[in-house]
């Protein structure tokens, strides 16, 4: 009965589909070098708000309304709502959700939320208890700033192993496979399909720099890896890209030396959606983009799209999440990471 | 396919048995009315750590532990574990569960996480996707005060509205019912079933008073209450009892008085975790116990074992959170809040 490899991992027997996905975000992602893919960019970083919070609300409001809008559904049709992000008691998610009305499961991750998200969002479908669901995560640049370092007035200086806190969401619709069912007079063809995922453990190496995410983020996204090579049998030749969410320069570095120490060679193979959204040399963000809004607005705009193109066929998407607060970095605790899996492939031209 | 009824709710072709379950508690909660059915009480409120938040983290990790105990279970055999709690960036999960290496989800519905727990990880089981799994959700009322509201050493005066956050923690062992698959040779009986739930959508009245949650949160009880009548096609004679989360004294009465104006009569059904926690005669609570622990370490202490000594047949749960942060607190908003009912049964004597 168990659709399951090993311990952490899950084959689908039916693949989920994401039928539709959308992207909002600030004024400097739209200058990076996806700026053009984006479906929504911000004229500037408030989105019509008096506060960073609340501009992130609105960031997952658009975002969502967005990506129903191009499934052409109505939030009645969407049975459950997987929504997170990276604020204390997720603000921006409850603030930016609530008008919808859709049955809710608020999700903390850190970064790597947007896995969990699309995890739990794709098991109830395979699971055969919703049709179609929801899945939206943000982050803000500064509401984050404000949250977990500095208030931007302070103008502290940043070290270079530091990441730039991604303004952004993305928000995916998820649906039972057409092929499951057989047609439903949908003639959509999906973005890509969910085709199982390997959820993660906590990882702890003891780092305590919250200014050098990557890297304490890096064991987190090895382990899964090598979980999910050894549950599914598989290697880095399965895939055409793995890509990691929010590991920056610095962190992609630590995992290439700790997969390579095991015999992997993974560097034709990664790409980072943190080093992917921006461009490290013109865009003064030192290791690159992290953030819940990261990785989100990345696979709706550009993975999924290489995907739904067929210049890729099969995707390991690695969202990867540092479990720190301020409080819990005042209190001198290290910096725990987790980092979930999900295997997504195209559906061909 | 679908198992669903309505739009917000599910019953599950397999309940999912609840096969073990631990509570630990403060000293507070172990002078109140339910003292002596806790699992463990701690001789003080640090429970061996320095600071708060490490206190609330040894108390999921204990919690964790002696339900695993209680089960005879190994962290490697629980595939997947839910944990949450009121924290920003749920630092107390993050830190408490993370030597249990077990793939976790992180969750955050406030002090509703509890259900939100129980929900996913029954879900995950009845989807065929696990065949044990572990919840755990936990609160402080030290590390709480210091989250929402003032330091302990402000020393200041609460209204009669405001509630006291439970210091403790419920953690709860999912297992696939023996009824779906026949025996494996495992003599437990389950302490109850869950056979299904209601899944909340957030509810904001405007009001903005964190002082008085109770009120704040009735209304998404009544809601997710008035949904699941509707959906499961039953009205409160279909349960021995509904019980809350930590609405309290005052959100008792207006709950009861939404419902009122709906013709419905829920004085006789209607316990609340929060006010069978403490005597609020004697132990200066005020309107009672809240918190992600309050509804937990009842559940495991009281609700289940009425369930499972048969003095109770079917009961409706109903955790209850209320969606603020300090910062959206400060900044002005109201206090949106979320409620997911779960329904358990007993299995006789």
């Amino acid at each position: 009965m168990e659709q399951g490899l090993g311990k952490a991992s899950i084959r689908l027997k039916e693949p989920v589909d994401i039928i539709a996905s959308a992207s909002v975000v600030g004024t400097k992602e739209g200058q990076g070098p996806l700026g053009a893919l984006f479906d929504i960019v911000g004229k500037e970083d408030h989105f019509g708000a008096k506060t960073w919070e609340e501009a992130e609300s609105n960031l997952q409001k658009e975002a969502l309304s967005e990506a129903m809008k191009k499934a052409g559904v109505q939030a009645e049709e969407l049975r459950f709502l997987y929504a997170g992000d990276l604020l204390g008691q997720s603000i921006a998610s409850s603030f930016g959700v609530s008008e919808f009305g859709i049955p809710l499961f608020g999700l903390y991750g850190a970064c790597s939320t947007c896995g969990e998200a699309l995890t739990l969002g794709a098991l109830t479908i395979a699971g055969g208890f919703a049709d179609m669901v929801a899945c939206v995560t943000s982050s803000h640049f500064a509401s984050a700033e404000r949250e977990f370092r500095f208030p931007l007035e302070y103008g502290n200086q940043r070290p270079l192993s530091a990441s730039w806190t991604v303004t952004g969401s993305g928000a995916f619709i998820l649906k039972r496979s057409l092929d499951a069912e057989g047609s439903d007079g949908m003639s959509r063809r999906p973005r890509a399909r969910i085709c199982g995922m390997t959820v993660g453990k906590i990882v702890d190496y003891g780092l305590k720099d919250s200014m050098n995410m990557g890297a304490c983020m890096a064991p987190a996204a090895a382990s899964t890896l090598l979980q999910h090579f050894a549950d599914w049998g598989c290697g880095p030749e399965s895939y055409d890209h793995i890509v990691t969410g929010d590991l920056g320069s610095v962190g992609r570095q630590a995992l290439l030396d700790i997969l390579s120490k095991k015999g992997i060679d993974l560097s034709e193979k990664h790409l980072d959606c943190g080093m992917l959204i921006y461009d490290a040399e013109t865009q003064d963000v030192h290791a690159g983009g992290s953030g819940c809004g990261c990785c989100a607005a990345t696979l709706s705009a550009y993975l999924l799209k290489q995907l739904e193109e067929g210049f890729w066929k099969r995707i390991l998407f690695l969202p990867t999440g540092a479990l720190l607060s301020k409080t819990s970095y005042n209190e001198g605790k290290t910096v725990p990471a987790i980092c979930h899996a999900i295997v997504l492939e195209g559906i061909g031209k």
